[in-house]
């Protein structure tokens, strides 16, 4: 009944029942079970849209967004069927300023074509998940990824997003200009709320001049925990460091066994400093002291393109060479805290994935906080994931007793609602209430984020 | 009655009904009418404010937060009367660790202070409105200044918010972790919302390093329109200034006039650099040939603070020499707007200005679009007042134009409720649900930001 309405009013080509797309809107990068829409719709305007959440409300049928499929907390799976809204042809460029350092997108648009278009100018797009998601996925997960420690996250990219709420209303939560006190910061609020609150159709967001000058370098440590010291070291010095990420020696073991590379097998940290030309080299003669008084081995530094992918090849390479694993699976964690809390931390994730049993790893965006498990099980091993998921939990757990977050870049989705009441406490409550006030008939991404 | 409730709960040093103190928070440093509290209240800390409240809703009582009477657009008039919460005796730090780089206060600790006890760790909190603010109040109005171009607004430095709630619950919007993908993004919401959605009693801060370096400059130039396109030619380059402000030719010959100065009487422009000292000197070098180019006279640097106190001089003193004329009253603009349309914007105020036949100046932080206008009138002069004030108002009406903001960073409070409407449009409903779900009895700030 809802299918022909869609049908009748967006025409047959705007929806899709194929098995392939059912498929594929079933499922994100993570283990979570897959779930497939009664229909996948491929809007083209905002007013696609605005026909999709009036049939979805009149006939009171879920409504779950889809970006490029790249998530690992499941947001995009229509865990109670549905609409799946998919936004291959919403991905176009609206406007673009030059000058004003901003564009405003459609959702669609990926990461990476965003940054072929502007580059051209001198102008990037920094924020950088690894995949090459859609810029209305990163928007709805509030991501981030290497470049957070310099730029932040999505939130502090955008400002506006044009928003289409449950009952077809169309808003614009900011303007563009750089800064505002007028009215409540809406485009906060939905920055990372995961299609729960409307859907996002445009998004405006600030751009980033390229650096005149980058430079790569990599150094080793015999613990751990002075990997994750010497990170703190490094902040606290002031240099402005474009990415630094840790890479911990089972991973670095990994990469140098599923590809038969000899990479110098112990703790690492891998650095890009970008800049102008005279400060950057300025700014690794100080960084290579301080880690060398740390007792660092094996710095080295690269600044020619291809050397310099060379030297990060360990960090590029590292969820490749876990998931090609044959025969196994794997669960992740991204535990944030503050960077005092990171050496403790990082010592006791390794703790619980030796005491797991399981093969796993630990890596991740050392310079905010941020951090990666990964736990390898045997595939259809319930015992094992058992064991693969309890790491996370504990982990989960031990951040947010450490005062920070059990998701610094992933989000909810379904796997971290569990902790949701111990992270938020009473101010849990003020998200329901927003929730119920903006989607009162849960037609929007029901089964996320709140339980 | 509700007094009597409150001396009871607080005790009586906590109550006042003197003359000084209800007018005290009777007004802020705006023209706006003055009106006093019923009585004002002197928490001690957050048990007293939940006090406060629990009173307040009981009596269905008007409760508005005090910080230190800085504000210019009367957020903290109690328009409808009722309990002042003044923040004197909750300005303690709560907590420091320079290692994370982050400070929790309470709000009545001003941003002096608090620089006080922080720079002797080699950190600072760079956000400057100019006056000496309580955080408190920075934070309830979103408040920013002169180093926005580098560090954003106030709501850019929040990690969490403790906040009371209209019915006592104790919420906190965030963690100490430097990102989160975990919910919604509350901390955002009640930034900038100006007690209208709860009484904030503790506020963590991100803080940042001092640069090692700073170096001063000014230059003029003949054309108002060149000066702002010059602001804009420094954006993009890339240079990381830490401040860059304008001040109008008008402006320059005010300060003079009042100070007998003899600066030179062109359209200026102020900029501040802050980094390393090599990458200072270097981009200092760039700043002066692409002003140069562009035609500047009077290029001029400083890198002695006495020097660079000198060279400001203009900049710091020019609301004062304003100010300080007898007789005079003023009303002032901060519209923000993409930098694209700054020049456009700056003469179109000039222009504004000269029609209305009164005496007035422009300036602003020019490096994120936003600039104010201060156009003088004669105290009590009736129809003298109304042409300022439409001075203010055909601006702010052309920024929303501009596809820009009526409030950069003074806030909403009285004076920009008239623009909300047409700034916000069908988002506005959507922040007006999120008041009603939060303050169902209109106990918070009542007769603010919406009408």
């Amino acid at each position: 009944m809802f299918i022909q309405q869609l049908i009748n009013r967006l025409g047959t080509q705007k929806i899709s029942k194929s098995e392939s797309e059912l498929y594929r809107h079933s499922h994100d990068e993570s283990i979570h079970q897959k779930v497939e829409p009664d229909v996948v719709c491929f809007p083209d305007c905002r007013e696609d849209v605005q026909t999709i959440l009036n049939v979805a409300s009149i006939y009171n049928i879920p409504v779950t967004a889809f970006g490029a499929g790249t998530g690992l907390e499941g947001q995009v799976i229509p865990v109670e069927k549905g609409i799946s809204i998919n936004f291959d042809n919403m991905n176009r460029v609206v406007e673009f300023s030059p000058e004003d350092m901003t564009i405003t997108v459609q959702p669609g648009i990926t990461r990476m074509n965003l940054n072929k278009q502007v580059n051209r100018h001198g102008l990037m797009f920094p924020i950088d998940p690894g995949a090459d998601a859609t810029i209305g996925g990163m928007t709805a997960t509030n991501a981030s990824g290497t470049t957070a420690v310099r730029f932040g996250s999505m939130k502090d990219q955008l400002l506006d997003l044009e928003v289409i709420l449950a009952d077809g209303t169309v808003i614009h939560t900011g303007t563009n200009a750089k800064k505002s006190s007028s009215g409540y910061h809406l485009t906060g609020l939905f920055a990372g709320s995961e299609g729960t609150l409307g859907i996002i159709t445009e998004i405006t967001l600030r751009l980033h001049g390229i650096p005149e000058y980058t430079m790569m370098a990599r150094c080793t440590f015999d613990s751990l925990e002075t990997c994750a010291e010497a990170s703190h070291t490094i902040l606290g010095s002031g240099i402005p460091i474009m990415r630094m990420e840790l890479v911990d020696q089972t991973s670095i073991a990994q990469v140098n066994k599923y590809n038969n590379y000899h990479l110098p097998c112990s703790h690492s940290l891998f650095f890009e400093f970008a800049g102008a030309k005279t400060a950057i080299q300025e700014e690794v003669k100080l960084a290579e002291e301080l880690m060398k008084d740390l007792g660092c081995d094996n710095w080295d530094t690269a600044s020619d393109p291809t050397q310099q992918k060379e030297l990060w090849k360990a960090r590029h390479e590292i969820t490749y060479a876990y998931n090609h694993l044959s025969g196994m699976d794997e669960v992740g964690a991204d535990v944030c805290v503050p960077i005092s809390q990171l050496p403790k931390l990082i010592v006791y994730a390794r703790k619980l994935i030796e005491e797991s049993g399981l093969n796993g790893g630990i890596w991740g965006h050392v310079g905010d906080g941020n951090f990666h498990t990964l736990v390898m099980f045997g595939k259809n091993n319930t015992e094992e994931r058992k064991r693969a998921e309890s790491v996370n939990e504990a982990l989960a757990l031990k951040a947010i007793d450490s005062r920070g977050t059990c998701t610094g870049e992933h989000g909810v989705g379904l796997g971290k609602m569990k902790f949701q009441e111990k992270e938020h406490g009473d101010s849990l409550a003020v998200m329901k209430g927003i929730k119920e006030m903006l989607d009162p008939k849960h037609v929007l991404n029901p089964g996320k984020i709140f339980s």
